[in-house]
C-alpha cells in the first residue's frame, strides 16, 4: 500500500519564495482581504488532511473495486460517498468559484495545489469534483445571470456535479465531424439528440443531478466546426425551484473497462432527445467548450505532477528501507538500503528534479492565469495561453516516466499490484491521452501558440529570461547559450515552414518537449535564486541545489538532442 | 482485439541478407546437414502459424482469465493446454535442445525469432516454454549424462516444464543473502528447505511433472554469493523408469496479482525438506544458474521486440482505418486516416526504425552465441557476453517506449481494454524488471563487460565497426564521430574512475544507453548496407532506406545528450 504525505513545505516555497504570489494578492482587492501567506498555509493544510487520511488510503481498494453498471445506474466504490462528502463539507467543491454564486473566489495558484494533491491521493477520484469545476469555469463566463443562479450553487456546493460531453465515436478529437443534433423547440428549449463517448462522470451515484455540457448541431449549423454548440442538458431537469425535478432522456448506455483510474465512470452517454438549454451563442460553442479544456489540460499538468510525487515519496521511502547488495559494506552477509546504489540515486534524483521544478512551471502558469482574472493582465494570459500545452503534455510525459522510474526502484515488487506502484503508472498514463492528446497539444502549442504570432510571446518570454539570467554563473550561462539557439531554431523552423508546410506539425512534439525542458531549467534556476530570501530548513537549500545541479547535468542535455534533431 | 502477422519478410532479410548466417551454417557440419535457408524459412513460417492463429488471438482472454490457485493447484487458462500441446507436438520446446537427448539443436538465430513471435503472441504463455528451455541450457552444459538422459528428453518434448528458483523475499536479486538450506543425505541427494519468491510457472496444469532448478545453501558454504549451490528439485521426484513418482515436498504457497503477464503463474514456492539433487560443484551454483540467466536475458529482448512490434502493427492499422481530421482534404465534413498526421507519423516511425534495429540486433547478438557454441570462436563468445546486458536493458526498455506510442496512436481507445494495446504496455513492463532489473544489466555492462577489460572488447568493436564504416557516406560518417566520441568518452571515464569509485555505477544506465544507440545505428547501416543484395520488394527497400534516414535524423541524436551527460 503506497504512502502519501502532501509536499506542503515545496508547495510553500514555490508560492511564497519563488513566484512570492502574495505581492500579487496583495495588489488585489478580493484576494487581498481574505488571503495572507498564513491564510494560504492553513487551508493548504486542511486539503492535505483529507487528501493524505481520507482519501490516499483507499485509493488502492477504488482500483480494485472500480465502478459497475447495472440498469443505467453507476455505483462507485462504497468509500467514495465518504470521500465526496468530506471534499464537499471542507468546501473544497466551490473553492474557486464566483463568490457571487457562493464560491469562495480564491486563486488559481491554491487550486493548482488542491489539484495536485487530489491526483496524488487518488486520480479517478478526483475527476469526479474536477469535472464539476472545469464545468463552472465555463458557466461562469458564458451563462446568464439566471442559468448561474440556477446552477452555480448546487455546484459550488457539490449537491450537483457536472461533465463535458465533446467526443463521438467515429470523430475522437475531430469535433468537427460531429453529428449530435439540437433542435429548436417552441419554449427556447432545445431536444438533444446523439451519443457521446469517453464521457468522465457522465453517470454516477455521488450527486443528486449531473449537468451535463453537450456539444450538438442546431439544423442550420455551418459545415465543420465552426457549426458547434454548446447545450446545458441536465439528468434532472430543475423545477421553477430550482430543485431536481423531471428525470430527461438521457441515459449511460455502458462504461469503459480501462488501463487504469478504474474508479472513475468513462461513459457512453446517450440522448435521445433530452431537453437542453443554449449556452453561449449559436454555434460558438468550441470556444466556449474551450474555456473548460484550458481549464482541464492544466489540471492534467497536476495529474502527472500528483502520481509522480506519490510514485516518488514512496520508491523513497523503499529504498531507505530495503536491504539488498554491498556498497561500501565488506561484510558479504550484511546488505545495505538501496538508496546508496548510485542508480537507485539516479532514478530518485530524476524524479525529484523533475517534480520539483514542475511544481514550480505549474504554480508560475497558474500565477499567469491569475494575473489576467483578477488583474485583467493581457501579457499573463497570453503566457498563459501559450505555456498550457507545455503543461498539460510535458508534465504528464513527465508523470509517465517518473511513475515508471519510481516502480523500478521496487524491483520486482513494483510490477505487483500490492505496493501500489504500478497502478500510479496506469492511472497516470490516461493523462497523455484524454483533454485532447498530448500529440495535439504539441501542435497547438507550435502552431497555434508559437507559429500563429510568428513566435512573438515565445521569444519575448526567452529575451526576458536572457534579461534576468546572470552572465556570470555557469547554469544561467548554460541555460542562457541553449535560450539563443532555441531563438535561432524557432525563427529557422518558422522561415523553412514557409516551404515545406508539414514541417511544423512534424517536428511539433520535439518543439514542445525542448521547450519544456529549457522552461524547467529556468524553474530551477528561480528556485536556486530564491534560496536566499527563503526561510526554510539549511538541508532543503543544500538539497534544492543538489537537484539543480542534478537537472543542468543529467537532464537538460536532453534539449541538445532535441535541438540537433530540429536544426536544418 | 489486437492482431499479429509475424514479420517474416523482416526475419528472413535480417537473417539471410543482412547477417548472412547461411554462410555460418555451411561451416558448421551440424547444421549443414540440416539447415538451409529454405529450410529455415519453412521453419519460420511453421511457428509463425501457431503464433498467429492459435496464440495470439486468445491473448486478451489469456490476460483477462489470468491464473488461479486453490489448495496448492495453478489453474492456466483453459485454452492454455491447448495452445501447450501445440506448441510440444510442434517440436518447439526442444528446437534448440541437444540432438543427442532428443533436442533438435537448431541455432540461436532461429530460436530468437521464434522467442520473438511468441512474444508478440502472448508473452504470459510463452514463459512456460522459455523457462524449461533456459533450464535445459543449464543441464546440458551441467548435469551428468545419466541426469540429462533423465530429464532432457521430458524436456524438450515438452512432457514436463522447468523453473528457475534464485529469489528469496528479503534478498531480491542480492543472492549473497540466500537462507534456503541443503542438507546433504545419505543416499547422496540432500533435503532441501526454504521459500522462494517470484517463481515463474512454479505451479500449473500444463505439465505432468515440474523441475525446479533451486540455489541452496550447503551446511559448509562460505559466507555470501560464492557460497550457493544449485539442486534439481522435480515436483514429482522420477521414479527407476523415468517416471513422474513420490510427490516431493514442496508447493506453491501464492500466486502473485500483478499489473500485467496475468497469466503467467508467479508462484511463492515453499521448500519443506524437499528432495534435491546437486547438479554442477558444490558452492558454484551461481556459475551454473548464471548460464540460464544469459539465456533468459537474451529472450527479455525479444520480450520487448515482441510487444513492440505487435503494437506497432496494430497501430499502424487503426492510423490507416480510423479517419479524423483534415490535412489535404478541405471539406470540414471529409476526415481522412490519421495516417497522414506528421505527428502519427513521427510515432509509427520511431517504433518501426527502433523495432528493425532491434531485429538485426539479436539476430547479430544470437549469430555470435552460435558462433561461440558449434565453432568455439571465442570473439563470439566476447561479444555476446558485451552486448547481452544491452539485448536485455535497451530493447526491453525499447519496448515500453515503443508499446507507449502504439497505445498514443490510438487515443482514447489506447486506454480501453478492448483494443489490447494497453495489455502490451502492462505485459512488457516485467521485461524491464525481471531476469536483473536493467539498472542491475547498465552495471553489469559498465563494471564488469566494460571496465572488467578495461574496455578492450568495446573498443575493439567500436575499432571493427569503424573500419567497416565507409568514409564517403555521411550516415557512416556521422556514426563514425559518435563512435570516436565514444571511444574516447569510454577512455576518459576508465581514467576517472580510478579517483572516482561511484563514477563508473553513477553513469553505467546513460552509457549502456549510449552504446545502445549507436550500435543500433551501426545496425541501420548493415541492413542498408544489404539492400542491394537483398532480393526483396522494391518498396521494402525504400521503407529500408526511409527508416534508417529516420533513425539517423530522430533517433541517433539522443546519444548526443548521452555523451554531453558524462562528458567531464
Amino acid at each position: 500500500m503506497s504512502q502519501y504525505l502532501a509536499p506542503l513545505n515545496d508547495m510553500k516555497f514555490q508560492l511564497f519564495d519563488v513566484w512570492q504570489v502574495q505581492q500579487h494578492w496583495q495588489e488585489v482587492p478580493a484576494l487581498a482581504e481574505q488571503l495572507e501567506p498564513e491564510t494560504a498555509e492553513a487551508i493548504l493544510q486542511e486539503a492535505a488532511k483529507i487528501c493524505e487520511q481520507q482519501i490516499a488510503p483507499l485509493s488502492q481498494q477504488a482500483d480494485m473495486t472500480g465502478v459497475q453498471l447495472h440498469d443505467g445506474v453507476v455505483t462507485t466504490p462504497e468509500h467514495y460517498q465518504a470521500n465526496y462528502r468530506a471534499w464537499c463539507e471542507g468546501g473544497w467543491a466551490g473553492f474557486s468559484g464566483d463568490p457571487e454564486y457562493g464560491g469562495m473566489g480564491m486563486p488559481k495558484v491554491l487550486s493548482m495545489m488542491l489539484d495536485e494533491m487530489m491526483c496524488s491521493a487518488d486520480i479517478a477520484f478526483s475527476l469526479y469534483p474536477g469535472l464539476t469545476a472545469g464545468a463552472c469555469v465555463t458557466l461562469q463566463q458564458y451563462a446568464t445571470d439566471e442559468v448561474k443562479a440556477l446552477y452555480l450553487p448546487k455546484l459550488y456546493s457539490g449537491e450537483w456535479s457536472a461533465t463535458m460531453c465533446l467526443t463521438e465515436s467515429h470523430a475522437g478529437s475531430d469535433l468537427g465531424l460531429m453529428r449530435s443534433k439540437a433542435e429548436p423547440q417552441q419554449d427556447g428549449s432545445y431536444r438533444i439528440s446523439g451519443s457521446k463517448i469517453f464521457i468522465t462522470a457522465g453517470e454516477h451515484d455521488l450527486t443528486e443531478n449531473i449537468i451535463h455540457l453537450v456539444l450538438a448541431k442546431l439544423p442550420d449549423a455551418p459545415a465543420g466546426s465552426r457549426g458547434i454548440s454548446l447545450f446545458i442538458v441536465p439528468k434532472l431537469i430543475p423545477d421553477a425551484a430550482g430543485n431536481p425535478g423531471q428525470r430527461n432522456a438521457l441515459h449511460c448506455g455502458s462504461i469503459e473497462h480501462k488501463m487504469g483510474i478504474h474508479a472513475s465512470a468513462t461513459c457512453v452517454m446517450n440522448f435521445d432527445g433530452a431537453t437542453g438549454y443554449l449556452l453561449g451563442e449559436p454555434h460558438k460553442g468550441l470556444a466556449a467548450m474551450f474555456t473548460m479544456m484550458n481549464y482541464e489540460r492544466l489540471a492534467m499538468g497536476s495529474q502527472g505532477l500528483g502520481a509522480a510525487e506519490r510514485a516518488w515519496q514512496n520508491a523513497l521511502a523503499y529504498a531507505h528501507d530495503r536491504l539488498q547488495g554491498r556498497i561500501t559494506e565488506r561484510d558479504a552477509n550484511k546488505a545495505e538500503p538501496i538508496i546508496r546504489h548510485p542508480d537507485v540515486q539516479r532514478m530518485l534524483h530524476t524524479i525529484q528534479s523533475l517534480n520539483e521544478a514542475g511544481r514550480s512551471f505549474s504554480t508560475w502558469v497558474a500565477l499567469q492565469l491569475d494575473k489576467a482574472k483578477y488583474s485583467g493582465d493581457e501579457q499573463g494570459q497570453q503566457l498563459a495561453n501559450l505555456l498550457t500545452p507545455i503543461a498539460k503534455a510535458f508534465m504528464t510525459d513527465l508523470g509517465l516516466e517518473c511513475t515508471v522510474h519510481a516502480q523500478q526502484v521496487f524491483g520486482g515488487h513494483g510490477y505487483i499490484k500490492e505496493w501500489g506502484m504500478e497502478q500510479l503508472v496506469r492511472d497516470v498514463r490516461i493523462a497523455q491521452i484524454y483533454e485532447g492528446t498530448n500529440g495535439i497539444q504539441a501542435a497547438d502549442f507550435m502552431l497555434r501558440k508559437v507559429a500563429g504570432d510568428k513566435g512573438a510571446v515565445l521569444l519575448a518570454l526567452f529575451a526576458e529570461i536572457e534579461h534576468w539570467l546572470d552572465a556570470a554563473n555557469p547554469q544561467h550561462q548554460q541555460l542562457a547559450a541553449y535560450l539563443q539557439r532555441s531563438s535561432v531554431l524557432t525563427q529557422s523552423l518558422l522561415q523553412r515552414a514557409a516551404e515545406n508546410k508539414a514541417l511544423l506539425a512534424d517536428y511539433a512534439y520535439e518543439f514542445m518537449t525542448l521547450n519544456g525542458y529549457l522552461l524547467y531549467g529556468y524553474m530551477w534556476l528561480k528556485q536556486v535564486d530564491a534560496l536566499e530570501r527563503a526561510e526554510i530548513a539549511i538541508e532543503t537549500k543544500h538539497q534544492k541545489q543538489q537537484m539543480a545541479d542534478f537537472y543542468f547535468k543529467r537532464i537538460l542535455p536532453r534539449a541538445e538532442a532535441l535541438l540537433l534533431i530540429m536544426q536544418e
